[in-house]
């Protein structure tokens, strides 16, 4: 660290007080410094960090106490921070060592109070953690904030030549946003209550604070009721979440300090309700459950009463389930068509003034509001809900752009930015971390303006992924929004992103999730006895389609199984990113690069051999046989790659017509193929345009 | 498959009936063929399977119907099958495309009538199952004959050149032994009620029958009483099975065609129990849960009519949770100390007549099967309880060696063997299948004796395995037990055993068993960014110490975390196995060999490259330091190899020095390090015993 940021250092801490206040949009002028945070694995990175010299030994005399306030919440949270930290270094914490006193311990931990009984996006969730050669202090305002500090804590332990250890080193942490979640999607393919947990340990670690629950679809009722049972007996093909298992998961979820926002999404992606109760619906009926991806017809009847004579003894069930203040009325993808052709919903229209369906809508919404503030909730809908006349309260979840957090800021409504964090999209981390919710049209807004921009939440729609999937469409990139949304906006090297990311997805997958595992699982099954290496290989280099292409094949429903390539195949390449990084070195420096030049030689000639290794095995295999265009393509392009190379390193052209050969290679080879890209084609381009042979153009999307 | 063989099909199909007799020492005299095996991957093989030409396909319009018997267990078996085929190949099971009626159907399933109310030992199992190009059927006595079944139709299933099929076939199947186990110790270790599932999956499929789950231990008490809560809730650390678990466990194990037989282990190793209950105890108290591993002190009182008054109660309460006709009392390690010191019982002793601690076990037996008897539950209980004066229809668990199994049978006594299927000793797969129940001493009983002999159980004692683990201990290596259990004993070709037992391996992986994927979880813990390749091929040569090493280090207990390089482990290197195989045949013949001369040159140039790759990385790497002298033996004995297979292929000899000094390095590499051993060196040695440079002795325990 050099010496003018210490002393910045020096003087920061100054003018900090441990319990700092929560600042919705504390924005800082700290410039970013990657190179402080050499050898640390931090993700978000904390809000001020300072190293010290020397380290905590992490070894058999590891143990915590609390000595402020406490609860059982917090003894837990402890007990699972030793359990953790056993597992990961192999310390053991002999049960019941507590009671050996603070004098001993390792690390103290003073909470000053207890927090909100249900947590709120005001809960405070900022730490003071100091490391000292002997012992470490985490100071707090709440439990919430030994969370949070806890979390930074074990990201820290490392192991290091004298053992595991923890750098000295003192952290004053708040995050920038209150409202930093991540949406799943439990509809569209089933998520079984373990694989939710997991994930929640997952938002822990990276200091996410709201799990937007996703509960109702076209595809699925996902929730027992008692009260009308025919909703997840008839909705659910019978996966559904009973009563306790939620229960059991919102209590694992406060735990950790994440909120569970649920959504039943009306009036539109309703099909699965109507099955047991048609009579809620805009249509004649019977329905079915949903089977397809999309928008679909089916709406809520936004006029009869016996529709919120149902609506509010069923919120007035679940209530009792989610204690959360929000409540998630969904409210997106509306057409409206149902309504259109149902004459008496025309007439109330007219009786009731309405002029079109998004007036109707807000009706049906104004009522739905009035229902859950019956019940002390406020609502949270996408951005289509925003109408004049909506009570005040709610938030409004901005999906479909910058505009709705815009607009919605402007009218003094508070808002949550979703827009550019889908995660089905399989967009790169990268991309999304260079969204955040003040830039762009909201950097215009005014400060006051600013303050109803709550944070954003990451989406993890489920078309396309199973339990098997998910963890690896949500991690590590969900990181990065974690990140984006609790760290000072000043942190933005991607390149040291993408190096603690690394060091988080190990960490994430070393306690359970699955994200990295996954791919070996469903590779292994495709693969049917052949040796995984070359598969790999392929799949290193390979991306699922991005945005909505994956759907417009048409081809998917519910019911279609997701163990294809491209569905174990990660979202993101990191050896396109390295590759593509190595390239562009060698193009401006060919003679001086010459580890990138290896590193690229070697790729390539990988690539070359995995026809031999492959073909003859694919045609065989009926779930690989798709595989073969890619490994062609590939190899192609490792073709393309070595003379480009070659060129490069003597200083020789290739010949027009070979040249010309080869542009179209690589313009073929960047064309999806079995849902998949190969994310080298660009970076061969490059190497290829390097030689002088012309750019080769219309190749994948950017990152 | 020779004409020969299939004219002995032919003969052998006219003698053999659809609903086959059980027979429990089913002894045939079908020679042992593998060539007959080719391209199949089943695990048992059958009794009898007959290979026919063509194939069924398995693709969109695959579903099976019930066409005689049925209830609710086999519409189970038929949506989990269309499940697991869907989840495998990516066909689409339709819901309600039952309905379609059987003239569509692939698979009709015809099942007599219902078994068992609770399965027994005696139950039916045959099926016969017919492949042909149109349509599979199955036809059976009784619902678990047609699980047993499904299982052989879903290992059938395989990928070719035209999509996924069936290879025609007709399989006739009966069982050889009647009581297939596998144990599994959930008290030394806790292994939560998920694992237990997916372990009960795997036991499905290679047709075992009983889980024999050991459920009370010094280290832990794992079942909730809600008569005695004491028991779980100060014997446990707060690791047990609810009530509700352990109900819905026997239930998925019996939808599965397993019994459960529960052993709570009295009168030794029951420390636990004696933590909230110390009157049970035969010492003053107070105790303590052992965290320690071996044989401990604490025993029952079995002079105390309090203690029977208690057993009573307990065990009223614990046989409306396990059904099974039996129950497992332990009755293993009593080595009586607690009992010598105690004077009351020593009048107890004399009083009675009780020559010795055996007399007062036997006494302690009889009462407690008394106590079983009255509510209609017959025992088993380890070899030491083998005494005269034990009531008949109990049965002997030998463990021991061979000699309690003969003596039982001898005296007209069910028993069942477990010598030699001890997993945690870490044997090869091969070993375990040369054990068969009847052979050494067992051969010489006569035919009724043998006919006492009921099976045997694989045992997965728990000290050195946790939640994480132990799938990797247990498979594939049961399939080979459970096949000696099944198969006919002229099944015993080796090679042909591990080629099934790699499909049978990604098989199992493939639907929710962890045995493969654990390793890679806990190397790249271990590596903390380290690339895995070297790390893996290292583990790849290793083994973990077998038989009692590890516990004889005396460093371990319940709470050291089992997280090391010999954790991540698997219990056998295929690797060394194919290594040694290639050894041979370079031996053997120097200048042919040329396919294994290149493979065994590159696994020791493989070897030699990684003290290169992974010495710079150990010592910062606590967990991983101790790897580093493996390193250097593995790197060392790659250059023995290297000397000696050029000399070899060159026909020079070393000179006495260099073989002198090359003999002692492969000696020093046999070694066990970090209680692992390098399970190439025998082979090394053997190489270099070919250039004619002296034997290496005293090398790892043969396999």
């Amino acid at each position: 660290m050099s010496r003018t940021v210490l002393r910045y250092f020096a003087l920061l801490n100054l003018a900090l007080t441990v319990a700092l206040p929560v600042t919705t949009t504390a924005q800082t002028t700290v410039p970013d410094d990657p190179a402080a945070r050499a050898g640390l694995g931090l993700v978000p990175w904390p809000s001020h960090l300072e190293r010290q010299s020397g380290r905590l030994a992490v070894d058999g005399g590891f143990y915590a106490v609390l000595t402020g306030y406490t609860e059982p919440r917090l003894e837990r949270a402890v007990d699972r921070l030793e359990r953790r930290i056993a597992a990961r270094t192999g310390v053991i914490p002999l049960p019941g060592r507590q009671a050996a006193g603070t004098a001993g311990a390792t690390l103290l931990i003073r909470c000053e109070g207890p927090g909100e009984k249900v947590q709120s996006w005001t809960e405070d969730e900022s730490y003071r953690l100091t490391v000292g050669p002997e012992r470490a202090e985490l100071e707090t305002a709440t439990p919430v904030g030994v969370l949070r500090g806890l979390e930074t804590l074990l990201q820290l332990v490392r192991s290091d030549g004298e053992g595991f250890g923890i750098p000295a080193v003192v952290v004053e942490d708040v995050p920038r946003f209150p409202w930093r979640g991540l949406l799943i999607d439990a509809c569209r393919h089933w998520i079984p209550p373990e694989v939710i947990k997991r994930n929640l340990d997952g938002m822990a670690a990276v200091k996410l604070n709201v799990l937007h629950w996703h509960l109702s679809e076209d595809q699925g009722f996902r929730v027992e009721s008692r009260r009308y049972p025919k909703l997840h007996e008839l909705g659910s093909d019978g996966n559904y979440y009973t009563q306790d298992e939620i229960r059991e998961i919102v209590a694992y979820a406060r735990d950790r300090g994440i909120r569970v926002v649920p959504e039943f999404d009306m009036p539109g992606h309703t099909t699965s309700w109507f099955v047991g109760y048609p009579e809620l619906a805009s249509g004649p009926g019977p329905y079915e459950i949903g089977r397809r991806w999309g928008v679909m017809k089916p709406h809520m009847d936004p006029t009869a009463r016996s529709t919120y004579r149902f609506l509010r003894r069923f919120i007035d069930e679940m209530v009792d389930l989610f204690p959360d203040p929000y409540w998630h009325i969904g409210g997106d993808e509306v057409p409206g068509d149902e309504w259109a052709e149902n004459p008496r919903i025309q007439t109330f229209m007219i009786d009731e003034e309405l002029a079109d369906k998004h007036d109707l809508q807000a009706w049906f919404n104004r009522e739905l509001a009035d229902l859950l503030a019956d019940e002390d909730r406020s609502i949270v809908g996408w951005d289509e809900i925003l109408h004049p006349d909506l009570p005040e309260g709610i938030v409004i979840q901005s999906w479909r752009g910058m505009e709705g957090l815009v607009q919605a800021a402007r009218e003094g409504r508070h808002t949550i930015l979703s827009n550019g964090w889908y995660l089905d999209h399989i967009q790169s981390a990268a991309r999304h971390y260079r969204v955040d919710p003040l830039s762009g049209p909201a950097a215009e807004l005014g400060p006051e303006e600013q303050t109803f921009i709550l944070g954003g939440e990451a989406c993890m729609w489920s078309e396309f992924v199973t339990a098997e999937t998910i963890d690896s469409r949500i991690w590590p990139r969900t990181g990065a929004i974690a990140e984006r949304l609790w760290s000072p906006a000043t942190v933005t090297d991607e390149d040291d992103l993408y190096r603690r990311l690394d060091v988080l997805s190990r960490y994430l997958e070393g306690f359970g999730l699955t994200h990295l595992s996954a791919r070996t699982a469903l590779l292994d099954r495709l693969a049917d006895g052949l040796p995984l290496p070359p598969l790999e290989a392929l799949s290193d280099v390979l991306e699922p389609v991005k945005g909505y292409q994956r759907p417009a094949t048409g081809r998917y429903t519910s019911l279609i199984p997701l163990n294809r390539l491209v569905d174990a195949t990660r979202p993101e390449s990191l050896t396109a990113r390295r590759f593509g990084r190595a390239v562009d070195r060698v193009v401006a420096d060919p003679a001086g690069a010459v580890e990138e030049r290896q590193y690229v030689a070697e790729q390539l000639a990988l690539w070359r051999s995995l026809p031999g290794a492959l073909y003859p095995h694919l045609q065989e295999r009926a779930l690989l046989a798709e595989a073969e265009p890619l490994v062609g393509d590939l190899a192609g392009l490792a073709e393309v790659g070595e003379a480009a190379l070659k060129a490069l390193t003597t200083g020789t052209r290739l010949d027009p017509a070979e040249a010309e050969a080869a542009r179209a290679k690589v313009q073929a080879a960047g064309r999806p193929k079995a849902e998949l890209l190969i994310m080298v084609a660009p970076a061969v381009g490059r190497l290829l345009e390097g030689t002088g042979a012309g750019a080769v153009v219309d190749i994948p999307p950017a990152r």
